[in-house]
């Protein structure tokens, strides 16, 4: 397991955003960031900004967790939300970037942010190497492709013999479909799962090229089975885990009829979950 | 913080059993290790009896946590349980060791115990020089002492500018009082906690003058604050805790004014506890 719900943020996100700001000429950083997310993307990226001392917008739906977005005011972003069915986030975000001279960052479509996802593969390499395993199959919770498409580069270079997998929620396998049939395969609907934090439209267009030529193929689990593994992970792992965090170690636990390698690394990639949720996936 | 909820067996006692059952005379150590314990000494021994594919007797109070129950027995080991009202834990033990012959592995007034949690100290005197810390207040969840007086020792040697701070549950401080008084103290009363994992009668033989040279003075938290530290922990941390666990990470969030280092370590010392008792201490 690589559990980035202990990474800051409660999230693997804090790495791509901090890669994306560092990068910025200073002048431009300066005037600030600006983020559409639901959540984890938004605390990586204030995060990120309050490391450089930079003012952050981040424009959220009005039914992102409640938890998600009191930590993003509480890292000190200006939060704006807007309503999913009949807000136009994209004409609220371009309005406010114009007028503040802010940045966008992101959220997987991006080479910096691919990059920073990427260091958790640079990581899991060093430290299977330092166990004495070098080939194994690393699930990876999937939502637009940043952290599967970094980590699977990372491997590539460093772990040849590991090989990176996608798991996503039933219903919203738009990663696994476009590995499947070679091109860019769109979900259905934008909601009704859990897993919030990886429910996207489709891969990116950096993102799906990256998995396509250094992926294995995608899983996919239901809700129910994400549950369970986040109360595996409570009674045994002692971890805190969100729904869409907890779908690569589900695909561990639940489908190793669907996996092929001795040794299974899941990516836990995060940890942001309401206590009413939390509490509905440990109850007995 | 140094989250032992993350060791094996889901808490710091694996390390002290595994020390005790190290040393032992292999024909010995063959025939078996018996235990009392209500639930994280249980375990700790029953991982480190099956480490070294030996027979564990675990005599445990009927109403211990289901959770700890559950995952003695899963790790192997023979559960026996006892009315904590009306039997005689003792003499079930007594007859049972005698019988089969095994080894008693006492939870905390035992050299090789205490000397196996105290790698809890020189972990955190090499972890903290590492940073730069050399300076500071280590506040740790007391029962018996096993772990306090470890650490306590540990750092005397490996960091002696660090000095350990025991951290008991209000109506159950009686190593704070034996500290302040220089004798041995008891408890009033050894049920009235939801912090379980450290409620004993008074500190042990061997570990009151150990603490008594080389520990700085005891605190006390509530159960609301062992309940709001939990909270914190689930919020912000990631990490499931016990209540016994998070009375130390309580003192350091809301006990500041009993302070006095500018850097303080707070030892969360375990994370076994029931669903229904997390979620009410995740509760909004």
């Amino acid at each position: 397991m690589k559990p980035e719900c202990l990474q800051v943020t409660g999230s693997f996100k804090y790495r791509g955003a901090r890669s994306a700001l560092s990068a910025l000429d200073p002048a431009i950083l300066a005037r600030g960031v600006i983020a559409f997310s639901s959540g984890n993307h938004a605390q990586g990226v204030a995060q990120a900004a309050r490391d450089f001392r930079v003012p952050a917008v981040i424009i959220m739906p009005s039914d992102a967790p409640r938890l998600k977005l009191d930590n993003t005011r509480a890292l000190g972003a200006e939060v704006v939300t807007y309503d999913r069915a009949t807000g136009d986030r994209d004409a609220i975000g371009a309005e406010i970037a114009e007028a503040r001279g802010l940045t966008l960052i992101k959220p997987f479509d991006e080479p910096l942010v691919i990059a920073g996802q990427g260091t958790v593969g640079l990581e899991l390499a060093e430290q299977c190497a330092a166990i004495g395993v070098y080939d194994a199959e690393v699930l990876i919770p999937c939502g637009g492709g940043g952290l599967t498409s970094g980590i699977a580069v990372a491997l590539h270079h460093d772990a040849p013999a590991m090989i990176a997998r996608p798991v996503e929620p039933e219903g919203f396998d738009d990663v696994a479909r476009s590995l499947a049939s070679g091109k860019i395969e769109r979900n259905p609907a934008l909601t009704g799962s859990i897993c919030d934090a990886i429910i996207t439209p489709s891969p990116g267009h950096l993102t799906f090229p990256l998995m396509t030529t250094y992926c294995g193929s995608g899983l996919a689990v239901s809700d129910a089975e994400a549950l369970a593994a986040m109360r595996e992970a409570f009674l045994k792992l002692k971890l805190v885990v969100e729904p869409g965090g907890a779908v690569a170690l589900a695909a561990a636990l639940f489908r190793a009829n669907e996996l092929n390698a001795d040794t299974v690394v899941a990516v836990v990639s995060g940890g942001n979950v309401d206590p009413a949720l939390f509490t509905q996936a440990i109850a007995e």
